[in-house]
């Protein structure tokens, strides 16, 4: 396994799409020096998107916190979450009642632009409120009490048959030192488990999420040629496998996920193959 | 499919051993005229036993529950339950340290007859704790907060490689009406699938619980034969599933999980096939 | 569970997306009078497109399928195969070595506008030619001895590790009478489960699938407002879910692998709700 | 991973469970010395049995091969093999009617003391004998024409509503160098992810096979006291998993399916802890 720098990499594209935890930042916050990444970029007029498996918050909250840590070049139309196929999803297709969410308010505030009602699993009274239910959505892991909320959502969706979605496929986050917190993508595979029914699944590896940012990154005026944009990850099963099946190279960095001591055997075991690997996207 | 009297099949047997729940009793207590069945069974000396997915109570408290409602035969003696495998792994495997659970304490308070010290997940601190920690064993969905302890379990999980064990492979079970609650089995899975650990399980279908059984109804005196003994439960991917592999006859009554509507085609579904269906072990 | 007649379904959309086998035929041909469907499009100015989990021919060799038989508005820019998916695959990322091809001499035939070299499973040496090999391709499930190709091709995925695609994502077929036939998807599962690495699939209910569909359809100036556009199919899990989820209207039709007497079970089982549910595609 | 000499340990045990391959002998025969463990066990007065997941011959057939190779003390009743525990079942479940069998005429020779008519997969007309067929065994991965007989074995389950079972967890075994061919195991999961239907399987990790051994170990006259004996076997999910669950104190070998340098990584992502890990089985 060779392992090259990501500048000499980067240089034969006319787009990166960057996954954002373990390549951009971690449980830390930036990587130190990633700015000099994005100055890389700018200089040999690169574009750059963020596709990032993240519901909880809007793009404009999503932005905000690159923006608040000095990276200004981070705006709102540089970011792809899954938060935001999850909206367009509930737009096409839930257009009545309301929809009943695990999360925090905060999570929820980006479905307010879908003019339809939104309520918390908390606040839900099932015997009164589940005629009105048109979908469930699970956005964050916090802001319910699991004990008696994730019951709730179990018995709503055996009394009634409803989309059912989650914008995230991560099963866990890192939280601080090696520890790490369930994911949204975690209680998802709980509910299908015990419900039997399936979830509506948004986020890499999937290709909804790469045509997403493709189609996003034409509309602004950048390349049409697959072969001109690399995808940017730190794990295999997500990044690395999408951006394959969705026709890019791809770049494995081992600053997340993918520890430098494993990446041989996991590529070897699983047989997802990036393109090249890259100690970490940050330029020296 | 054809329906026959309980009773025309259990006088071809000299032990019956019962599922609990769905087949004795279910969420609304006994099932009436239940009585009438260990009656008969007194009347033609035909031996009985119960046979339980249960972790949560010893089978003295058991037993208790069953006396309580007049149903005075069903004695300590006669109860078989998951929860005393997982006792007699404990006791064979995991010699010294202290054995954190999850559940309540009074699901733990059979444990103590181990001689081990017992922490329940609420009460553990990973940083001072986690040393002496020498198995984890999910006793019960209730007794902890899920949102704080289930993390705590998942990051004991991922620092220490410890045995962990769960007595009870049921997923769900009802509480009131038609709505259900998670059980320690779905906690079990849970954390399975976000720490990728195997964790060991006790419980129907598995041919262990069915040796229990047959070895201590021998002790008992009862027949070695077993052409001469016959299971009953409601549900086929544990009570049928199990007796049939154990080479034992099997019942399935469609008082519990198999509704009378859906025996046929989950029978021909799932390819598992009970030598008899009965409407129920109510004997008129 | 309301079954409504197709054309005041279709009658309020602009395009429509049809499954081919149990909507448009079965094992025993063309449905009868599956043709006034399409004058029916075509009266009323609505255009139509044909996606099919299929990888076994390419789609002019599919579109003259439906010629022969008196389809001629089927042609081939109609056609919209899993087997495109994989081409283009192929195209975008294998670019150098021989493709290694479990299939029909005919279901590679193909794959060789790509201008790479092709051998089939049968006629691979794998001591002699495994390190030209760069990818495998699972396109059909005939064209090579089960016992002898399908060892080679697990050693040859445990010996290299490469791209492995398949392009079909269903596990069996008709083929007569009630009888199936294990298909390329089932093959597919089999090697995942014996070697452990990830094969890329393609076909439905991979939202890549529908993208590929919509994208030909706008290029042929059809409409691009998805409000518009209805999927056609016999399978939950494949059509309607994938139509769903790429946030298409969808109709489930009864004359596939939904039978009339199970469709209300299934959508309730599995939680894929189709918009509409119609007896047939055809038109009476 | 402290790393112990094997009669360090086995000095300490009344009786020993061997698994068989990659133990006691791999593709090229016996282990090198192997003869000396067991005069080390005879010259201690330990006890020892052989555990193996193997149906394709009988007891006596297996220990013949021993026996040829000058191992004279591992004679029929030193034998354990999974395939007794499916002869047990079909005695004791399947009292009429024809077994069909997927294996080789040899593999079928020790089904025939159960005075049951046998035909193989690959005589079976499915229109003219489907209805005498009673249950379907999964004996061997040779004997049959995968592409035909295996889409057979499909529609004959589709056909009939019949036990099915097989007495071979492994999915694939090694054959020569580094290559391997799938078992009937991994054709188990091939027939159960295409069919649906629920196949009952006989072999470790199973308990059912740990009590065959143990019952048959104490009718010989050896320990009863779990405490008192060892499994040592080369595959964590299997040997080491059975073992553990069992009561058993355990032994990880690492001249088999586990590569010294794998052990301690696999250990801890699978959390499944060995007693001890030795070397190997053989003396020096």
């Amino acid at each position: 396994m060779e392992i090259v720098p990501f500048e000499s990499v980067a240089i034969n594209y006319k787009t990166v799409f960057f996954d954002a935890f373990g390549v951009l930042k971690n449980q830390s916050g930036l990587l130190p020096g990633i700015e000099k990444t994005f100055d890389f970029l700018k200089e040999h007029d690169i574009n750059f998107y963020i596709i990032t498996n993240d519901a909880s918050r809007g793009p404009k909250e999503l932005a905000a916190s690159y923006q608040e840590k000095g990276l200004t070049q981070i705006t709102k139309s540089k970011i792809i979450s899954s938060g935001m196929l999850a909206r367009d999803y509930l737009k096409l297709k839930v257009k009545e009642g309301t929809i009943a969410y695990l999360g925090t308010k905060e999570s929820a505030h980006y479905l307010e632009t879908l003019a339809l009602k939104t309520i918390s699993i908390a606040d839900l009274n099932i015997e009164e409120d589940a005629d009105d239910i048109s979908a469930l959505v699970i956005l964050d892991d916090e802001g319910f009490d699991w004990n008696h909320d994730l019951n709730k959502a179990v018995n709503l969706l055996r009394r009634k048959n409803i989309a059912t979605i989650v914008a995230n496929t991560d099963k866990y986050y890192p939280v601080a030192g090696k520890e790490v917190a369930i994911a949204a993508g975690g209680i998802a595979n709980l509910l299908e488990d015990i419900v039997g029914k399936n979830i509506i699944r948004f986020g890499k590896p999937d290709a909804q999420m790469f045509i997403f940012a493709y189609e996003h990154s034409i509309k602004n005026g950048d390349t049409k040629d697959k072969n001109k944009i690399l995808m940017v990850g730190d794990t295999l099963t997500t990044d690395i496998l999408g951006g394959n099946k969705f026709g890019l190279d791809t770049v494995l960095v081992l600053t997340g996920n993918t520890l430098p001591s494993q990446a041989e055997i996991r590529i070897q075991t699983k047989g997802i193959i990036p393109t090249f690997v890259c100690e970490s996207a940050v330029i020296k």
